[in-house]
């Protein structure tokens, strides 16, 4: 297990090392990679050498973050930022996960996997940790670290709309704001534009979509085949899970997912008073009371019996 | 034209009298609601009577802000919050539009209808300006006023989205979470829920949805036949406009929507360097540079193909 250090101790590990390796997780998001090159520009501010890695490729839509770019030395330190279980560290993983002096996140579940842990289990954002991080350390924020917390922190409370977002983050945006961030084009980016892909992916969600028990319930489903046809990546796909459980009037939503091993993964988002974890575990899954899930290796239609089959049973029972 | 009045003399106006009605906007939005009943909440902690009024029907959406209802008295004095211009209070206007003694907004383009007008054009939402009277009241916030004044704040922002947004509204928006106000209901139905309307108009737009000039253009289609299929109402409406000019790599968004008398309103969006004003002065319309429109009388084969024989020469031109 970590040793759990404070703040003022998180700034004194970073003040008494050098040429740092940075640390983020696999499937980059705004966040861990706002956290990233955020704390990265700022050890450089500080005389220090620091570099960021992630196992996977950065998405095209968060390149500004790294246009400061990597610079050639021999590693010393390595510390994580939004990592939350060594497992997440990807390809990463094999090379650096026993080697991690510094990890700061903001998971609860955070499992300990570094010498260090500087941990804040209420921050909607790591990029809110990074911001007390960067101050503690007394470096000036700039409008391109403004840019890069900015970013983690919107994109992890999808724009200051998920029930993570505290008074606090509040202010941190504002702060943010006022110190330079790039606030408008990032929101644009982020919130506003759709590729033609997530548009064709959305339509044939729309065309498909299955609605049981007078609407309480919808299906949506998601198979490889439209991954490949639509030519949607990952962070197209962001948020398109989560249509069936925001339909006005849904109680169960449930999304039906074609892994690319041909299994079918089920995510059931439930409202009052369908328990989701105890319906799932009907199929050998489970999860929470509001959210769950369960895979099937069978075909498409036998799953989608099967799960209509016990939602008409649940609803017809609950009215 | 109104007399101008500070922070301060408008809380004067409303020590000094009593007996209010409070206008709203015709085609009320969470701004003008929550302005309305906001301030009529604070009015009544004071020991006044005061009542909220609107041309149109409250959507269903927004009825937690009426929980507080109407009381029964003689009207003494007539203010109004988020009206711009006398027009906008629809059938009110008639009866109220030349009595309004004060006029609370955030519209630089206010017109100047009552005979005071306490304006704070840099202000995202009316609401922040209400936020800023109440205040200067001393009269408490409760958690009721909370959510009023939040409802206002987020919903003219897009969710702190749109480039109105400042780092004084995330500051409000931290304070009235402190204060009570009910966001993670509000951010869940305001930003997350939609109506199978609304779904239902989106595949059906997205279904339609043409591309010129290898997606440099994209063309959304609005007909009164989708909108009485799909059983839209106005707020189901809010944003399908938008959509053709979010698409990543559209430089020039067009929008085709029929109004209830069968003409053919033209919205255009468009990026560097196309001139939206421009390009509709063509067809005897107008407008910014980024957001322009214009009309049409004849059917909606023959407006198409007047606006792609347009866009198509415009964006050949300039490669």
């Amino acid at each position: 297990m970590s040793r759990s250090v404070s703040l003022s101790q998180t700034a004194e590990i970073l003040k008494n090392n050098d040429k740092f390796l940075i640390l983020t997780h696999a499937h980059p998001d705004g966040d861990t990679l706002g956290s990233g090159f955020g704390l990265c520009s700022a050890l450089r501010k500080m005389g220090k050498k620091a570099n960021v890695i992630c196992s996977d490729e950065i998405p095209h839509k968060f390149e500004y973050l790294t246009v400061e770019g990597n610079e050639d030395f021999q590693i010393e330190t390595i510390i994580s930022v939004d990592v939350a279980d060594e497992n997440l560290l990807g390809s990463l993983k094999e090379n650096y996960a026993d080697k991690v002096l510094l990890s700061i996140d903001h998971h609860g579940t955070n499992t300990g996997f570094a010498e260090n842990l500087y941990l804040e289990g209420d921050s909607a954002a790591a990029c809110e940790c990074i911001f007390n991080v960067i101050k503690e350390l007394g470096v000036e924020i700039t409008p391109f670290i403004a840019t890069c917390l900015y970013t983690g922190i919107a994109t992890d409370t999808g724009c200051f709309k998920f029930s993570n977002t505290t008074p606090r983050t509040h202010m941190y945006a504002a702060e943010l704001m006022s110190l330079g961030a790039d606030y408008d084009e990032i929101n644009r980016v982020m919130f506003e534009v759709k590729t033609k892909s997530r548009l064709e992916m959305e339509r044939r969600v729309l065309n498909d979509i299955e609605y049981l028990c007078d609407g309480r319930c919808a299906i949506v489903t998601v198979t490889q085949k439209m991954i490949k046809e639509t030519g949607c990546d990952s962070s197209d796909m962001d948020g398109i899970a989560s249509l069936s459980r925001s339909i006005d009037g849904v109680q169960i939503g449930v999304t039906v997912r074609e892994k690319s091993d041909g299994r079918w993964k089920i995510s059931m988002r439930t409202f009052e008073p369908y328990d989701a974890a105890l319906l799932c575990s009907n199929f050998g899954g489970g999860g929470h009371k509001r959210a769950a899930g369960c895979e099937f290796g069978c075909g498409l239609e036998e799953v989608k019996s099967q799960i209509k089959n016990l939602l008409i049973k649940t609803l017809e029972l609950k009215v």
